[in-house]
């Protein structure tokens, strides 16, 4: 038996270039959005993690920095996944927590990837890979990665670039509603048809930005949700997390993710629910090919109908299951550390009724985020009610 | 009420310059001795996390590595806390299996750091302090740090160079008799107060190595004690962590670590115990002084009797209290990610009575493990009981 655990509050600072501020200064953004959101304040916090993969800024160890400038006392280390270091930094707050070893616990993420240049943040991506066999090999970066499973994907079943397209056409729709997020154009099929091409068929306008940002959850027991009166806690009722091959060549399909398969299947039996129960959702687009393999790998249509899927306008607001409605990895924004939380600062607002424009009508209020680090190295789901 | 937890399997690899193994061959040189102590395999762990500094070297992401490696596959992610990597992957493993979530969870601690050179690994130190206001501005390495606290204390408390020569000699003694050890050679004290100045009054002696090393550790709920008919278990009885503030300018006090105050104190609340009932214990000895410091700061005695303490010989093999008696960071070594676990992986031994020439005569069986992240920037304590 688990012990419940809700989240009470949830900040996310301006997501996008942002050499206006220091790493610290930036985790305080979200930090305090947060602490206002749940009516809290330092003192109440007995752990925070800190999640962020020091993107070869000039700090190579923020989460002292973050705790000072914060005035938190008690952070006990910083968490990396790559791109899932948001979720894994909420698995560690999550646990906390469930351990009675805290009552409150926070997770923030924060990185600032804009500090170094953009080949050298590809080399970075690149070496999310195997070092060895890969990119030193073969010189392969993300965006070349992705390419090898959207190729695969076209070629097993019939995805077209069009479809592709039309995920960045829906990101960049709903973050030009979200005043937050990195992006605010809206951008037509066309234009991401024309851009330029990265490593066939991804696109300038199929990959996500390399984006500064941050964004916090505070995670709460039961008893402390009662006691500090939490008018409407969002519960974690299910966490998934698993892994695969380092080494990409080693997988046996390029079709999918199976770390996103396992994690989402391990969430979904300990929040008892089926993927047909997920109302509003965010998955990783890193790419936009990840969007339509991450319907598929979590189980809201059946391989190979991602994308249909998107085609159908199933995924926009308003439809079957609303995905990426604050715009998603590839117009809201990717800074690693802070991706994952502020997934879950968008599926409690959701949860919440909160969005405004961006509300996607709900009846039986469950949520679920679904971040990926590496190119499936990691991957994790997180199932959360109302 | 924390439910319990026990140390059920620990692994050490030789400590020392390893460029005969990879990142991931040298972390299975101590998952593999785990398994084997816990009696157990891969298909058994629930969670494993890996704490690593990704100290400069090739492989900036070595979580996957070791897990593709390992054939485990859920691995969730890499902690870091500086030089408390190894206590933070520890506390990391220990909430998973107090939450629920696992039943056994895993912490490997790993960092190949002799893969930059010396004068990298001084500067990558320096940045473990404040970037902007002290490495910047005044070039302060790990080195220099501790000589503030070691003037300080000189002027204070009247502690002397020989008597930090003395923590020297006694963990080269210690290590002299660890095969795992960097270094098996005793030295005098007149070597040490002979030795290089690094930064008076810190000598080349009286520093931890550079080194490369891993340690496993293997954490279990009291159900797969019972289930697994675990001989001798080790329980996790407390665990307290702390920080203080990042710029060490800031801090009142320069002749000891608050964050070890507050640490062990939690430790020693949730334990139930008093620093008297310790009777072996590891302490954090980046530097001579460090231990000095550590063990006032740990209760083991009245603050300014540190020195005192190791030259009467209370803190040798059969003295008052047995510390550091596999060589400390000091001559067994110092691989950041590896180190803490290194020290659960001593104490887990001699608790056990298993230390053969380097056994501790111990009564109620309480051991301590103190593990500090930068210049007292993050500390851990961890109380561990048979």
């Amino acid at each position: 038996m688990i012990m419940k655990v809700a989240i009470i509050g949830v900040g996310n600072s301006k997501f996008g270039k942002r050499d206006d501020v220091s790493v610290q200064e930036l985790a305080w953004e979200s930090i305090r959005e947060a602490f206002n959101d749940a009516g809290i304040t330092q003192k109440d916090i007995d752990y925070t993690v800190v999640g962020s993969t020091a993107y070869r800024g000039v700090e190579l160890y923020p989460a002292p920095l973050v705790a000072e400038y914060s005035g938190i006392t008690n952070v006990p280390m910083r968490v990396e996944a790559m791109c899932a270091t948001g979720l894994a930094a909420a698995l560690s707050a999550y646990t906390a927590v469930a351990s009675g070893l805290a009552d409150i616990a926070m997770a923030v993420g924060v990185d600032k990837m804009t500090e170094v240049d953009t080949a050298t943040s590809l080399a970075i991506g690149g070496r999310g890979g195997n070092y060895q066999w890969e990119y030193n090999f073969y010189g392969t970066t993300f965006p070349t990665y992705y390419a090898l499973y959207a190729t695969r994907h076209m070629a097993v079943y019939g995805t077209t670039e069009e479809q592709m397209a039309m995920v960045a056409v829906k990101a960049h729709e709903n973050a030009s509603l979200n005043p937050k997020a990195h992006f605010q154009k809206k951008v037509s099929i066309e234009e991401v048809l024309k851009s330029r091409v990265i490593s066939w068929p991804i696109k300038l306008l199929d990959s996500s930005p390399i984006t500064d940002g941050s964004a916090t959850a505070i995670f709460a027991s039961e008893s402390k949700v009662k006691e500090l009166k939490i008018e409407t806690p969002i519960w974690v009722t299910g966490i998934g997390y698993a892994n695969d091959y380092a080494y990409v060549a080693k997988r046996g399909e390029w079709t999918g993710f199976k770390a996103t398969v396992d994690a989402s299947r391990q969430a979904y039996k300990m929040a008892k629910i089926s993927p047909k129960d997920v109302e509003v959702a965010t998955v990783h687009d890193a790419f936009t090919i990840a969007e339509i393999m991450g319907y598929e790998d979590l189980g809201f249509v059946e391989k190979g109908q991602g994308g249909k899927f998107v085609e159908e306008g199933q995924s926009k607001k308003g439809g079957k299951i609303g995905v990426n409605l604050y715009g998603g990895l590839k117009a809201k924004g990717h800074p690693l550390g802070a991706t994952g939380l502020s997934m879950i600062y968008e599926i409690t607002k959701e949860l919440r009724d909160e969005s405004g424009n961006l509300q996607h009508p709900l009846k039986n209020y469950i949520g679920l985020v679904h971040n990926v680090g590496g190119t499936g190295h990691y991957a994790y789901v997180m199932v959360m009610r109302r």
